[in-house]
């Protein structure tokens, strides 16, 4: 996709699902009240209403749609989707002991610890209530095993984050909770409600999972060589808060034994001084391992684009392919 | 229940259950367990073998034993409800700042407010797991309900504890979500599993409700007349913490415009002064909330006992039904 895009293939989305995507914001703003507890809403909606590009929701729409559904369910499953990752937000930033979230101040920041954990907890179960009301036994099962892969990585970030036995398979546990998981859920099941055939539900999977690791791959790229104006982050914060990603991770694998030693010392033990961040971007460059990890991106991404040959061949799944194409445009 | 009773009614119930509970707890053991994440089963270790009462889970065991249930799904709804339960203290550790639960540290102090929140939402996410694998939509229903219930309670209970608009109606919201919606969901789902009548499977929400109110009352009552020998709580810890319960509502709700002055200093601003303590409980003399108080617990436990009529009687349903008074024996 070299050519000049005048529209985000996600905001061509938005447009062609428009409707639904209206009926489901109204969904989630029924479902995030409480009659009992008015912080709920207060909290949700700085975080839901906080111009979050509902990329989640929209996949289980254009899942849906692109299997030629009919029904209503979709719309719920969605919002399930968005719950569910807004809940995960929540307690993230609290794992995290974040200041900011999609440029404004986070939840735990304005309120409290408290409030930021126990309204996780009740989208969580809204999320529940609003899933079995599909009545679909398949769909909850999914969104079981998804539930579990994701607080899985997260446990397992945490404790692996800065552990240099860390290889590209833990690194790939933690990004399919972290993103994956949820991504290749919410195409899933979009598949599962319009009672696609199985080879069609499975290449829905494949291509959420595929875009979820492309997405994630290029974020952590982009933390060594983005242009922070645009990321919005600083270059190398993943190093100085001592996160192991894949272009550290394809670096160490490689390193001669003082090499190993300054990345034990940086990030195993955290004790960084001046010119550390340098000597470790020279060293990934000696390997080539943004380059490497790019590849890595494209590749998924190019996962993506071939598991949706399957699928019916319209718009809305040419959409899904360039989105495919976008998550790692970012690289160029 | 006035005769001395040698053995309590939940170890009787232990003792009639073994093999069942056998089960559960082999269940509960291979599911907390992680390849990838070894903190998970630290954390939940700690909790689940710190010798909990695991009276959740034998309420459902008993239910459907009381129902004539011979499947083995009971097993997996049991464990499903000590995940949901032992999720709640992780997180409510987090919320309270607690140090001590079940007298030991805590988790998040142990490890972190991290592993806490993020090891409870991998509990939930187990537990829910093995509720579908039941494959029973209504008891799915009755567990989404219930953790909207508890969830809704938690933020209620933190937005309304200090303020003296709290009424008994909002205090019943928090009681519920608290305590008494896990006891009435692990009761009717262990009808609903054994394919009982409506009209026990109703009885068996009702009784698991009010065993909840009634334990949560006297656990409230307790802590203004307690011994602290016995409870391990100091008396007036919820004075302190600034926690409105049902014997300082029920003042509150008499009081003269001078006493409420009061509380709304000591409650609302929180600004306690030596004597305070003192001040309190004779406000409570006066106005006699303590015995109104310990009425209403009785008043729930007979309810849960009532409710116990229309299921079999047998052994099991004694136990039950003894199970009511000794919650609020400890009143005596």
């Amino acid at each position: 996709m070299d050519q000049v895009m005048t529209r985000k293939p996600h905001e061509m989305l938005a447009a062609a699902l428009s409707q639904e995507l209206e009926a489901v914001n109204a969904l989630i703003r029924t479902r995030m009240a409480s009659k009992h507890a008015p912080r709920i809403p207060e909290v949700t909606a700085h975080l839901v209403e906080a111009g979050g590009k509902r990329l989640r929701p929209m996949l289980t729409l254009a899942a849906a749609r692109l299997c030629g559904y009919e029904g209503d369910h979709h719309l719920k499953l969605a919002a399930t989707v968005e719950f569910i990752h807004t809940a995960t937000l929540l307690h993230d930033d609290v794992v995290d002991e974040s200041a900011q979230r999609r440029g404004r101040p986070t939840a735990n920041l304005l309120w409290d610890n408290k409030s930021s954990v126990l309204v996780g907890d009740y989208l969580f179960a809204r999320s529940f209530q609003l899933m079995v009301e599909t009545e679909s036994l398949r769909v909850l099962d999914i969104l079981a095993n998804a539930s579990a892969t994701i607080a899985e990585g997260e446990v397992l970030q945490m404790t692996a984050a800065s552990n240099l036995k860390t290889d590209e398979d833990v690194y790939l546990q933690v990004v399919r909770g972290k993103t994956a998981a949820l991504f290749s859920a919410a195409t899933e099941i979009g598949g599962v409600i319009a009672g696609a055939a199985e080879e069609q539900v499975k290449a829905l999977f494949d291509y959420g999972d595929a875009l979820g690791i492309a997405f994630q791959i290029a974020d952590d790229l982009l933390d060594y060589q983005g242009d922070a104006k645009a990321t919005g982050k600083n270059v190398g914060d993943d190093f100085r808060e001592r996160k192991l990603t894949l272009p550290v991770i394809k670096a160490v694998a490689q390193a001669t034994d003082e090499e190993r030693a300054f990345w034990t010392r940086t990030i195993e033990k955290g004790k960084q001084q001046d010119g550390d961040l340098e000597q470790a971007l020279a060293l990934m460059a000696k390997y080539k391992t943004l380059e490497a990890t790019r590849e890595d991106a494209f590749g998924w991404a190019a996962k993506a684009r071939t598991a949706l040959e399957v699928l019916p061949d319209n718009e809305i799944r040419s959409m899904l392919s360039d989105l495919a194409d976008y998550v790692v445009s970012r690289l160029n």
